[in-house]
């Protein structure tokens, strides 16, 4: 097939490709970027939506692009060709990938998380930072666990950073944004457990029984969870740590307690 | 007490601690970059030595800051008041922290990283991401391994970034470089299983006995590790995953790893 070919910097797709790195042009457009052709492929081979599928011309030619660019034109999918110096420039990188991508966002809600074999959820209240929330998607994945949730105001999971972090993740761990009221109606008719990591946690993680359907809940980097989520929660789960260690990093802990509770289950 | 006052960004000082962000000038030095009231308060109880400990005129008077530029200046460092402009400048942050200190590094050798209790090990060998270890040191710490060994060429402890991805772990965790020569005669005397955690692990990670001296080795984030490191190993885990999934970000792993060994312990 052959690409439509762009080679200057002031082409108006340069500049609407690289204001997806804020979080207004993402919302307006509903797409976001994801670079690199390990990561293009597999948004296109999981069913997501690429609007337009950019490619290095010194990249050009080589089967794995050339593949790429197949599935995307049958998918519909504007493809182009560009010098290196445009990519360095949309991505803001010295040495940029070959292959880059707007994808279309998918906007899911919570009854679209359905619980794989007994449940297993890993929510997050007012998490902030970017690369958290990739490295969890990306533990979500690897543990097989059926959604994350994002209560209230998370950052957003389709910033750059947090697409980089999940590696891939972002296309095949389903998340839903809800308010802490939906979600609690959501887990009550999922009958879920609602475990959540707290330093005010009573009860040691592993001896927490989350063998039935859970809902491991995990607070903001920071401030940690609010008393009213805390709360309402079945459980607060203390991570055992030495005398005087200040506290874990958040993905940290919640691919502790995630891999805890799949532990619990016999890794089935 | 009085600090010497500083305000020209040409002053030599500013250039000296700005260049504390490269590897060149921290060897040379045998400095590093710690940031925030915090963290420099940390690395000064915990006995490390600050060269210069620089406050920034807005943070002038508030009682954490004398708190520190007494102890600071009772340990014989530079004290050092500059605008808020110069700290930025050296930190490349537009909110800069109001406390910054240049911080003697510590080179310690495998023998210094005494078993505490049961030995408990994290090596890492050829680790290049900043990121990733600063949070295993923070894992280490809370989790109160005996200590982190970087194998052969891993990246520097002491970058800016690591010190930061630590949160004050740096000044708790003790660590080493040893080649891996040089670990395995150290392992050995120390009667230390290794166990490595691999994608070609054989047997799932929590059946393993991690309970008596333990010695956890993680490879590099791409290659993993050589095949020779591997046939050195006792064991090679296997950490579960679902099918499909991609890899588990490398400090996941070792969180994951880490936090198993100490479950078999009985977190004691």
């Amino acid at each position: 097939m052959t690409p439509e070919i762009i080679t200057s910097p002031t082409n108006p797709l340069v500049k609407s490709l690289r204001a997806l790195d804020r979080k207004k042009a993402r919302s307006e457009t509903g797409l976001f970027l994801a670079e690199g052709a390990r990561l293009v492929e597999q948004g296109l081979t999981r069913g997501w939506q690429a609007e337009t599928v950019l490619v290095s011309q010194t990249a050009q030619g080589r089967d794995y692009v050339s593949a790429i660019m197949e599935k995307a034109a049958a998918a519909g999918s504007r493809i182009v060709e560009a010098p290196e110096r445009l990519i360095s420039k949309i991505t803001q990188k010295d040495n940029p990938q070959t292959v880059i991508a707007a994808f279309r966002q998918k906007h899911r809600a919570l009854n679209d998380l359905t619980a794989t074999k007994t449940g297993l959820w890993i929510a997050l209240h007012e998490v902030r930072d970017p690369g958290n929330l990739g490295t969890i998607l990306r533990t979500a994945d690897c543990a097989g666990a059926s959604g994350v949730i994002l209560l209230e105001t998370c950052c957003d999971p389709y910033s750059v950073e947090t697409v980089r972090a999940s590696m891939g993740s972002i296309f095949d761990t389903p998340f839903a944004n809800a308010t802490f009221d939906a979600f609690g109606a959501w887990r009550s008719h999922q009958g879920a457990r609602m475990v959540a990591a707290s330093v005010n946690g009573t009860v040691r993680h592993d001896r927490i029984d989350m063998t039935g359907p859970t809902v491991i809940l995990m607070g903001n980097e920071q401030a940690g969870l609010p008393d009213t989520v805390e709360a309402a929660c079945d459980d607060l789960a203390l991570i055992p740590m030495r005398g005087g260690a200040d506290s874990l990093n958040l993905a940290q802990a919640a691919a502790i307690m995630t891999y805890e509770a799949w532990r619990q289950r016999g890794f089935a």
